[in-house]
This record gives C-alpha cells, structure tokens and sequence, in this order.
C-alpha cells in the first residue's frame, strides 16, 4: 500500500489517499484518508468520510457536483445501460397546486450540473454488490472498502455475499467513495437531514449534509417532506461522497395530498423509480407493519412513533387490507435489484417509550422482517434491518440477538436506542449510551439523535454534535469489539496527552476545533500549549508531570536494563523490586530530590 | 405520607416537603422533593438534591450559612462534645510567605456565620451510621433517607450495617439533607469543584456547588488546591445542602510548599483533622499505592493520571518506604470515626487511558483497598470504593464484578469510566456510556466529567452539562436495574409526549429550560405548544397524530368493550382482529376517512 499526497506535507494534517499495491490493474481506485502529523515526526492514519471538500487540491462546485468516481467501473460491468428514464414531474417537487397543470421539467432544470440519464440492470438482471459476491465476483467497490477499512478483500467479498454487510451503491450515485456496513467491519453512522413543512431549504439540506460528512457520517437520509423534495435530493445526492437514504413513502403521501388512505401501490411504486433513477443508495420500507400488527399498538404507552410506520397503519386500517408494501414485495425487490438500491427494512412499531420497548408488536414487526430479508435476498437485494428507538439498557442486547437470529445476521441498522425518557434537549446523549452497547454487541450501524430529537429541527450545531457523540459511540463499540486498528487511534492520543504534545492531541482528537478552544479559555497563551502541566491542576500539582518524573528515574526509559526490568506488566519478586528501588531512591536524591521540575517556557 | 407544599400549588413545579406518618415522633424530619404540577391535574414527585435555594419560603443568605437541620438529632443522641478544636493557622489557607507569621485566625474570621465549636465523639467512642446501624439503631438520618428512597428504613439500616451502604454525614456538617449511597438506593452523582492555582475564587466555588446541586449533584467534592483552600471550604460547607467531599492530600502538599517528599504523616493527620472539625463528609485517601505497586505503572502508556496516586508514588519513592497513610491506616480510622468522616479510598492507580484499564497496577491497589476496607469496618468508619477511569466497554464489567468480590460490597463510587480517549471536549459523553453501564452493574455513585476534562477547569456551563450527563446515566442505571419507582419519571414524561402537553414535557424534563428554548427556536408561537403536532415533522407528517387517531378510531380508549378487547399485548385470534378491525373500519370511514386532524387554532 502506498500513499499518495495531496499536497506537500505541513502542520498538522492533511487529506491522502491509499491506493492499491503498485502495478495493480486499477490506478483509479484512490481511498481517502486523514493523515495526522504528529509532532514527534510520526503519522496517524484516520479513516475519512469528508469527501473532496477536505481535499484543497480538488476543486468543487455544489453547481456542477461531484466527478463520478465509479461512472468507468459500473460501465465496464457491463450489465447496466441508459435508458430515458421517467419524466420529472411537478408533483415531484410537491408543486401540484403552485405551478402550472402538465409541465414535465428535465433533469437539466432540476440540477445544473452535467447532463445524464438514468441507468439500470438488463431486465432479469440483478446488478448488486450481493449478485456479484454471491457469484465469487471482486468488484472495485469491494477492493475500495477492503482497503479503507484494513482488511482483506476475500472477508468483504464473503460478508457480502452471506448477507451479514451491505455496501449501498447505486449505479446512478457514481460520485460515492464506496463504504461498508457489516459487523466485522467498522461500526458506521447516518445522520439524518431533510427539511419539513415548517423550516429549511435546498440550500441548507445541501450544506447539512458537507458539514455532517466533515465530522464523520458515513451515510447521510435525506428526510425531506415538504416543497422541492425531489430538486433537494437531486442537489445532495450529486453532491455527496456517502451513500444516501430516503423514506419514499414520505414522497409518496405528498403525491396524494398527505391522505394516508389515498396511497396507492403505483404511487408508491412511481416513487421508488423516481428516486431509483436520482441515485439514491438505499430506502427504508416500512412492509412490516401488517394489518394484524396494529391493534397490538393500542394499548402503548406511546403509540406508533415512526412517521412511516404510523402511515401504514393508517391505510391499513383505512383499507381494512394487508400493506400493499407486503403484497408487492416480490415486484420492489425487482425494482432496487435494477439499480442495486439496498433494503432499509424499516421498523414502523419501535418502540417511543421507555414504557413499550421490546413489546408484542415490535417483535411481531420484526418477525416479519426476518421474512421479507430473506425474500429480498432470493432477488438478490442487499438487505439492512431497522432497529429501536426507546430501550432500557437491561432490554438492548436481546434486540439484537433476537435481529441477528430472525435475519440472519443481516446488518442491524439503529435508532440510539434512547436508555431513558426523561431527557428531552439531551436524547444525542440518552442514546449514545445505547448507541455504544448495541454496537458493541453487533449492530453494524448508528442511526444519530441530535439534541433538538423530540423538540425541533436540528441546526448546524445540532448536526454536529449528533454525529460527534455517534462517532464516540461508534469508535467504543469498535474498541470494545476488538476490531483491529482501533485502539492505534486511543494509543496515538493518550501518548500525545503524556507528553504534553498539547497540538497533536488535537488534531488527533474528533473535534480539535472544540478541543483546542476549551484548552484556550483557561491558557490562551501559545506557551500554554507546551508547556509541562495541565491547565486544569496548573504547574504544581499535575500528576502526569509527577508521573514522568516516576518514569524518568523510576524505570521507564531505562527500565530495559535497570534492576527492575522485566516486571512490567506483571508483579516482580519482592527481592527484585526492593533492590531495583534502592538504586532508583539514590538516583532520585542525586537528582536533588525534585518530584516538580522547572517549566519550560 | 403526608405532602407539605412550601407555597400555594401554581402552574410547573414547587418544592415541597415529604414528612412522616402523622403522629410520628419526628416532626422535624422533612424530606425535599420536586413537585410537578401536570395540566391534566395530576402531580409527580421527583428526587431533589437542590437544597433550602429552591424554597421561596427560606431566606437563605450565602453569609449566614445554612440551618442545621441535624443538630438536634447529633446532639440528642449524646456520645459527642464539643471542644475548642484546633487553631486555624495562615498556612491553612496557604498563606505561610504572605500573611505575618503567627497570626493566628478564628473560625470566625473565615466564615461571618454562626459561631460554633468542633464537636467529635467521646474518646473511643465511635459515633457513625454504620456503629449505630450495626447496634440497630435506627437514626433520624435513616429515616429521612427511607422516606427520600421510597424504601423501608430497616432496609436503610441493614444496608449500612452491611457495609454495602454509606450515608456521610459528619457530625460537623449539621446542614445537609441527609443522603444514601448504596446498590440498592437511587444511582448518585458527585460533582467536583475547586479552585486552582491558574484561576478561580471563593464566591464561585460556592456558587459551583449551589449551581450542580440544582441540577441534581448528590454531592460535591471540593478539590481545590490554591489560595484560601480553608476559607473555600468553611464557605462551601457552611452553604451545602449536600455532603461534601476532599482529598485531604492536596492541602497537605500546599502546607509543605508542594514538595512531596517533605509530606510526613503529622501535617496529614493535622489536614485530616482541620477538615473534619470543619465538617468534610468523605475523604479521598490514597492509601492503597503501595510501593512495590509502583514500578507496575512504569510501562503504561499514562502512568499514574491521579493527582492523588502521584503525589504518594513520589513520596513513597524519594523515602523508600511505605506509603504513610498505608503504615498509619488504623490511627486514620480512629479519626475518622470521631466525626463520622466516610472513606473515599482512592484508586491512586486507575488506569488513565484505554491502553492502561484493568491491568496490573490497578488490580493491586484494589486488592490493597480490599484489606483496608476491612480495616477502616472494624473500626466502624464507613467506607466507599473509587473505581477508574478509562476503560473499554468489554473491560467494565470485570471492574465491578472484582471490586464488589474484593470489598465484600462496599459502595463501588467510580469516575465515568471513559470508553474511548479519542474525543477531548465531548468526555462527558465517553464517560457518560460507560457510567450508565457500571451503574447498572452495581456501582452506588459516579463522579461527573465534564466537556472541559483533559482541557481546562469546568465554568458553570461545563458544570451543568456534566451533572445533566450523568444524571442521564445515573438514572438509565436505575431503570436498567428495575428501581421501584424509577420508571414513573419516563411514564409520565412519554405520557405527557403523546398527549402533546408540552409544557408537562418540559416540567419533567431533567433541564426544563433547554428543552423548552430548543423547541421555541423552531417554532416559538405560544399556541404550538398546545397544538397537536410536532415541530420535528409539521402539522401533516406527525406519527403521533396518526397514532391517537388509530387509538381513537380502532381500539384505544374502547378497546375494552369493543371485538378486539383483550388483544392489547398479546396478538388475539386471527378471527377476532378481523372482526374488531371490520367494525372499526366502517367507524373509520363513517367519520369522513380523516387520518389527519383540524389543528386546534
């Protein structure tokens, strides 16, 4: 593995990309990377889901959108061609009362960038990451998150292939740095945008989504219910580097005036085409919520929470029918496998309280999930499993066990879960202790709850936190699961922290803006920054001063050859201890008995 | 039970008072709630820590100090005297080169409060809650925190004369509002002040601590180490509400210019005592860092991160000898005993980095801690067990597990632990996770961490996010461990969620304030907070409307009598969810099909 640089190295770190042996038939496939430089001379190297935007030597424009990356890749397969693709129309954009009656408006209109049409697999032909894996096939995305994530590429491809990791790509979302979601691999996060009848704009959702990808979400839902939801999702899926989520029910049901009862099968269908076509990576579906599901939510603390989950459960009712998402999963399943769009099977019954987790209807839902993966997977589709929402922590670990058995180890994708309810203004960090758990315990990726959950729509800042506390979440779970390479990142900063290499611990830390602010506010001068003590105990009384101190005449650096050497981990002899300190104790007098030392200014 | 209100009932919340059985011998023993008042007319009591302040009924006056709830009750049960106490020397207040030699200051110089004596038990004369628990006697202390736990007082009582409770309350400390610490009591919180030589002054260490017990501090620790530690914690002590902790080393290192190796057991004992006769409920002793444990840390990656711990590795190393505390436990104990002082025994070795948790120094001094634990309860002190630190998710069950072995259940108090290094600025949520799930395994009190840990001193934001985090964690621990009563906090608050009362959201929230300013930020209109809808999804898209809807229409409030009676957690017959849904259906459609709902004005 080599390392290509985008610019000439300097202070702190830089955006870099890995690139496959040398000689390897592929010179395109280039994986980002965050190369730290620490002060000591080394380097730490941090996965990167920013994008080009990090990348100084690239030159972006949300106008023109982002080069498609993978466009040569896909192409070469073969197996997919253009076609005209459905007419965008003005109720796409939710415009059906405002513009004028039988205008069909083209992608051009829709997004400025480079003209394209839409693409699909050969009529019968599935064109997924799971078809291809499932046939022994290697494909380039594979090869990009073997390397990004530091493993061989036979375990992506056999992960794929048995259904326990998705990797969400669209063939009409060429412009994704391809990534993957599965328990062996790196514990991922989603951070939901979208904007919504009361707030927000193209503009915003667009940004939301660069600034949530800066901090380190790997996939990106556009939530999206109001006006332009269609030009909104053109603009973030041609801009973005991760894989983007929907709800097409939630477009659906603006096509037929948010009357629940009025949806229909071929709305819905038209949707999903309609997104299909845009490049969206992966949907959730709410086919779960059956008919006979609902009354087991009428007596819950908290009803049905899901926004999709409740639609459903009004049409059914409405209809007194089984969902038409069940009865026409066969058809959807052809639909996504055309495009390679993954399954987001969606838990329309979580649980909203505390009160109802694990209950008969959320288990009754995801009973039925279990069904439908397997259904998705006999047509090929890559599959992921929603999860809760509101869970205590003594009820997390059976919702994964349960998850893994009844889908087959299908990626378990979830909301928190939230660990109490009583924290509204608070819920990113009610569910970032459940976030952490059930991660560590399987789940493959993390849903963020922002601080405004329950209360608003999230701004900037709330963007940030949300993914910032995931992240946390996500990089304990990888610790706790002993994934390898994690703990380099910890090493890199605790040593950082010991020998008061104050910059390199924030740069390596996952917000240094923040981190080196804080340290400011109480030792805003540069000096501050090397010098030997905390700002917290000040000069005299910081213990990790005191430490080296220990360290330097007490066995660290020359613990090697002194007399105490060898009892590192383990306890020595009493003998060998007392005379390995002996020595010391007469080095330390000698050294004039200073436990605190000048600082260096 | 009878409810006391501090002033006429008005809308949100008031404090009140629990007291006992009417005709109780006790009429002094009122017990501080949070009474929240519901728009639906109904009440919820919570737990509060925040003292006389939020009582408009006391005139409180920082200058004056606190009443002393328990004097009666010391002094009633006759095995303590006062005594004129030991002179209060410049260098208490670290002011040996600055202030005229000799000068001696009277307590009432520092603090313009009530003047009073040191009161200590009869020589030999053990006078603690677990002596008295042990002889079965039940103390009005017990019986106050029966009555605030919700729990019979024999329960109090066998706890503490178990060992596997503490409830500190030296007999200096007349003050506070007596509290439990135990795994079968409430999960508690401390929170840490103090000021530094760097910045900080008196008024705001009191004001810190006014301002974490309002948030819902259990207790505080002073950990200040500059100027004026006496006179700061005299103010401190004279105003709390909650008990209050020190780590008496940190005195006696100023008393010695902060050179370690000059510390001798006389200036500790001479700290230990001035902070017992000012009151100082639990002391932090780092008794447990042997000298042979030191060379064990020499290859951390940390070394020795307790302020605490490195202080008595030096000491123990310049004199070649063992640490003084260790050599002199038992003479500490009978101090301690004296006036009710509880045990903090620190954990001077806990790990300070992923790379260090549960190794071989840190699993040493615990085995050391478990013989003193012994020790300290053949003395009758009470005594409490402080844990690490930074600990990987899968390395924290074992911390509890060999602590709770080790210490035959002495209340587990442990610092987070933090499950990942990588996020400065944010540990208050590394830590947070980690809290929750210890918690729930069984430790009894967890200290805060703050956003500012690693970086600078917490200011009163900093404060108050840490006391609110843990909160969080303390109480998702509660819920996790099946806490009677617990639960009723998350019912009310999910309750008061899918009914739309928000502003009954926001009174049970943990920070009403928060809650209610991030939901104004979207949609400030006073009617929104009526209006059925959320300002996440708009008046369309609102799952709980869809779900009050299908409760209304298909089974909720008549579901008793309707076809699907009975069907609530348990899937009726296939049979009789098609008859109820039938009939439901045509209801649906009879009242106009209207999933969704005029929005009140």
């Amino acid at each position: 593995m080599t390392m290509q640089d985008a610019r000439t190295r300097g202070i702190g770190w830089h955006k870099s990309y890995l690139t496959g042996p040398t000689g390897s038939a592929r010179p395109d496939l280039r994986v980002p990377v965050r190369q730290v430089h620490l002060t000591n001379g080394r380097d730490v190297t941090l996965y990167d889901t920013s994008g080009p935007y990090t990348d100084p030597s690239v030159d972006t424009d949300v106008r023109r959108g982002l080069a498609p990356l993978r466009e040569n890749w896909i192409i070469a397969r073969g197996d997919t061609a253009e076609y005209p693709g459905r007419p965008v129309r003005p109720e796409d954009d939710g415009l059906r009362h405002t513009a004028p009656r039988g205008g069909l408006r083209n992608l051009d209109a829709v997004f400025p960038g480079r003209p394209r049409l839409p693409r699909r697999g050969r009529p019968g032909q599935p064109v997924t990451q799971l078809a291809y894996a499932r046939r022994g096939e290697t494909t380039p995305e594979m090869e990009f998150v073997a390397l990004r994530e530091n493993v061989p590429v036979e375990i992506v491809r056999e992960e794929i292939a048995a259904g326990r990791a998705v990797l969400p790509a669209n063939v009409n979302h060429p412009e994704i740095e391809p990534m993957i979601i599965g328990k062996r691999f790196l514990v991922k996060v989603n951070a939901n945008i979208g904007n919504s009848a009361v707030t927000s704009s193209i503009e915003e959702e667009v940004e939301k989504m660069t600034w949530a990808t800066r901090w380190g979400a790997d996939t990106v839902m556009d939530l999206s219910t109001g006006r332009n939801i269609h030009t909104t999702r053109e603009w973030v899926l041609r801009n973005s580097p991760v894989p983007i989520g929907t709800v097409p029910l939630y477009q659906a049901l603006e096509k037929v005036d948010g009357r629940a009862e009025e949806l229909t099968w071929d709305v819905y269908r038209d949707t999903v085409v309609e997104q299909a076509e845009q490049g969206v990576d992966y949907m959730t579906v709410h086919a779960g919520v059956l008919l006979r599901h609902v009354p087991l939510t009428a007596r819950r603390k908290t009803g049905i929470v899901s926004r999709g989950g409740s639609i459903m459960a009004a049409w059914c009712l409405a209809h007194h029918r089984e969902n038409f998402l069940y009865e026409n999963f066969d058809e959807l399943c052809d639909i996504l496998a055309g495009y390679d769009v993954t399954f987001s099977l969606g838990d329309g019954l979580r649980p909203g309280s505390i009160a109802d987790a694990n209950d008969a209807a959320q288990f009754a839902e995801l009973r039925t999930l279990g069904e439908l993966n397997t259904v998705a997977k006999r047509h090929h589709v890559q599959t992921m499993i929603e999860g809760p929402g509101h869970v205590p922590m003594h009820k997390i670990k059976e919702n994964i066990d349960l998850q893994q058995e009844i889908c087959e180890e299908a990626p378990f994708y979830t909301l928190g879960p939230l660990t109490t309810d009583i924290a509204p203004a608070y819920d990113h960090i009610t569910s970032g202790i459940g976030a952490a758990m059930i991660a560590w315990w399987g789940t493959a990726m993390l849903c963020y709850v922002t601080p405004k959950e329950h209360l608003g729509l999230p701004d900037r800042d709330d963007v940030k936190t949300g993914v910032i506390t995931y992240k946390i979440a996500a990089h304990a779970a990888d610790l706790a699961k002993g994934h390898p390479g994690a703990q380099e990142w910890d090493d890199a900063l605790s040593d950082a922290r010991f020998e008061f290499r104050w910059e390199d611990q924030f740069n390596l830390a996952l917000d240094p803006d923040t981190a080196r602010a804080f340290h400011d506010e109480t030792l805003p001068a540069e000096p501050a920054k090397t010098a030997h003590f905390c700002s917290m105990c000040g000069p005299k009384f910081c213990s990790m001063k005191i430490s080296h101190d220990i360290r330097r005449t007490h066995g660290g650096a020359d613990l090697e050859s002194g007399p105490a050497a060898g009892t590192g981990e383990r306890e020595g002899t009493e003998e060998e201890i007392r005379a390995g300190l002996e020595a010391k104790s007469a080095e330390f007098a000698a050294a004039g008995n200073r436990v605190y030392l000048p600082i260096a200014d």
